[in-house]
């Protein structure tokens, strides 16, 4: 088996490359460890920035998304029980979707087909080989038969726990990271959400998220123990809870109940990896890093360093050099630490820090109230939270 | 002994405070445990904000201040090896002023003493009784006397070392506070500055920071350790350090050496204490509140705590009722707050902190990437250096 690009993973970032590839007539084979069913229904991220609505939309898979996709042009943020909105559309031009992840991959795991494949899922004993050379290839097995993928380039797109980043020999990435010391216990209700738009709520007893799936189905997170026992939280316990961490002292947009679904706890961590490569293995997304979910950066990151890898291959499988390729961590790495900022001070101003005497929680009163009060500081969260230029270089598009 | 306002303390704070009252009509006597030479000498912070330097001006103690003073209207931040400018004027129509804590004092003690004053100095055991009651008065000996000064109203502006925060009762009071895990090494150098404004350098070494008190005297600081040993600073020690942390790869704007005048090590705390009042008596100033000298922020709060009390004062003393009193602990802490916040940031973003494993560090640049990038960013950073609006009520002068 020959391919120009062996893409391990079939989550939004491996999935949407060998999409954009297809679209620039370069071939590739996507390699997936699940099953097609696992994949298309495992809840992860829901937000996307415009950005990431633009490309959907420009190379033809954004239909459904603005069918579906519910578009919010603004968030509040609830501290001292007042609700304050961040208005995005007003002060960027720009807006945020509200569509699910696992959508995001049903449409372009659709496409892909469409166009004949080659997407593989169910493969196992995955393993890179000779990344450093001009001639990588991956091994695998699929069908029960062993398989070699040999490829002018690989592209790591299979997540966290994925293979590529650990294929690599030790001393040639360097990793950053931090562990929050707080966890999120997520819900998924049929209920009303408690407003129409995003509601991030700062208060004594812990962060609080409302969020949504759609106009029936609310999505809530509370922010507890890393090491939490989700035993000891009955439905009522969690209503309580966010009733509290919740409750604006005008009663307005409260949060309603309705039958929990599912229940689950998520860790918080900050993690990345420099550069993003090696030899002919590119790593993108949560392979090479991850944000704490509380700035919703996640998936629209892993997009942004797919859109930047596409342009690089598109230039370096049509023989326009490698001065792209060989730019692509630098390039991809300027804009995650923005986005690492972005979610450790989102996640910083909004939770409840244990052994804090006091001087935390007035400092993180007075960012919030700072954000809400000056345009310029409003403008910041902003920017960052409807998602910051592809290109950070000199012109930057505020 | 009787008086309307009796203030403790002879800082920038007391002696502003008395000199508005005098223009307002109300009589007020100044307590002062120092000598006159001491408080005219004592070098402290020498940064003044726009605000601080319109109420100077605007109430005729701001002439040799207008004439020895250095208008700035930028900084520059200084990182990887490079300079980036903030155009504090063109962002906020706004400027700093270089001009000495002590020389703010030399010229508010010559307007005191010039309307005939009263301003005792070194008063000693000075004690606050009744400040819980509609009489309170202070005690305190001078030239061998004991006195008491009865008043209808205290001021403690004493700094954070007086006796006013102290005889408040426990419990009254609840203080927030943050020591920094790091100090600053200071000297004063006939030197030219390295540049006609201010440089605050983030360097692996340690923050460092470039600034003057002339054009013919630098004064330049160090991050050191809180328990630094000063004699093991040689000058040789202190050039190469400042060059180290403060190299440019252009080379423009290089420290300049010259001789060292003086050398001295600074502690680093974050302190607050809410409210800024009991009964009668009214805490303004270091007293009540210290900031981490990154932002430049601690003799301006001062200032703007006197503006607001000093208005509140008028409206009580001439019968218009206490509401701004009762106010003036609510009004000033909004503004402290603020100011804590943007000191501690600054702080956070430019010095080094000992067991990073490199997450900090990277956040640290991504953040200068930022604050240098984005307009809106930069924006904040110049609206706080210059000075936010006295009232952060429901309009904001961005």
């Amino acid at each position: 088996m020959r391919t120009q690009v062996g893409i391990v993973g079939a989550g939004p970032a491996g999935l949407l490359l060998a999409h954009l590839l297809h679209l620039a007539g370069i071939e590739s084979v996507v390699l997936e460890s699940r099953s097609r069913a696992y994949v298309e229904e495992r809840v992860r991220a829901g937000l996307l920035e415009q950005g990431t609505v633009d490309v959907l939309t420009e190379t033809g898979v954004g239909d459904r998304l603005h069918r579906e996709g519910l578009p919010h042009s603004g968030i509040e943020l609830r501290f001292d029980g007042q609700g304050h909105r961040i208005d995005l559309q007003g002060l960027t031009g720009r807006r945020v979707t509200i569509y699910g992840q696992q959508e995001v991959v049903k449409d372009l795991i659709a496409a892909r087909l469409s166009h004949g494949g080659p997407l593989l899922f169910e493969v196992a004993d995955t393993a890179v080989h000779d990344a450093d050379t001009e001639h990588p290839s991956i091994s695998f097995l699929h069908d029960g038969q062993a398989r070699v993928l040999r490829c002018d380039v690989i592209a790591g797109c299979d997540g966290f726990h994925g293979i590529c980043r650990d294929s690599i020999p030790a001393g040639v990435l360097r990793a950053y990271e931090r562990v929050y010391p707080f966890a999120w216990l997520g819900i998924l209700a049929a209920a009303r959400p408690a407003s129409h738009e995003l509601i991030y709520a700062r208060h004594e007893r812990g962060f609080a998220l409302a969020t949504m799936r759609s106009e029936t189905l609310a999505r809530h997170y509370l922010q507890c123990r890393p090491d939490e026992d989700i035993a000891a939280w009955s439905d009522d316990r969690i209503w309580a809870e966010l009733h509290a961490r919740m409750a604006r002292r005008d009663g307005v947009a409260q949060v309603q109940e309705g039958p929990i679904l599912q229940k689950g706890i998520t860790g918080m961590r900050s993690f990345v990896v420099e550069p993003m490569r090696h030899g002919r293995l590119f790593l993108a997304g949560d392979a090479a890093h991850i944000v704490p979910p509380t700035g919703a950066k996640g998936m629209n990151l892993a997009v942004a360093d797919i859109r930047v890898l596409a342009r690089a291959l598109e230039a370096f499988c049509h023989g326009r050099g490698s001065a792209l390729l060989d730019a692509y961590s630098t390039t991809a790495l300027a804009r995650v630490w923005k986005a690492q900022r972005f979610s450790w001070w989102m996640t910083s101003m909004l939770h409840r820090f244990d052994g804090d005497d006091g001087f935390e929680h007035r400092l993180q009163l007075a960012e919030l109230d700072y954000v809400c009060r000056s345009p310029a500081a409003s403008l910041t969260l902003a920017e960052n939270y409807v998602g910051l230029p592809l290109s950070l270089g000199a012109s930057w598009a505020a």
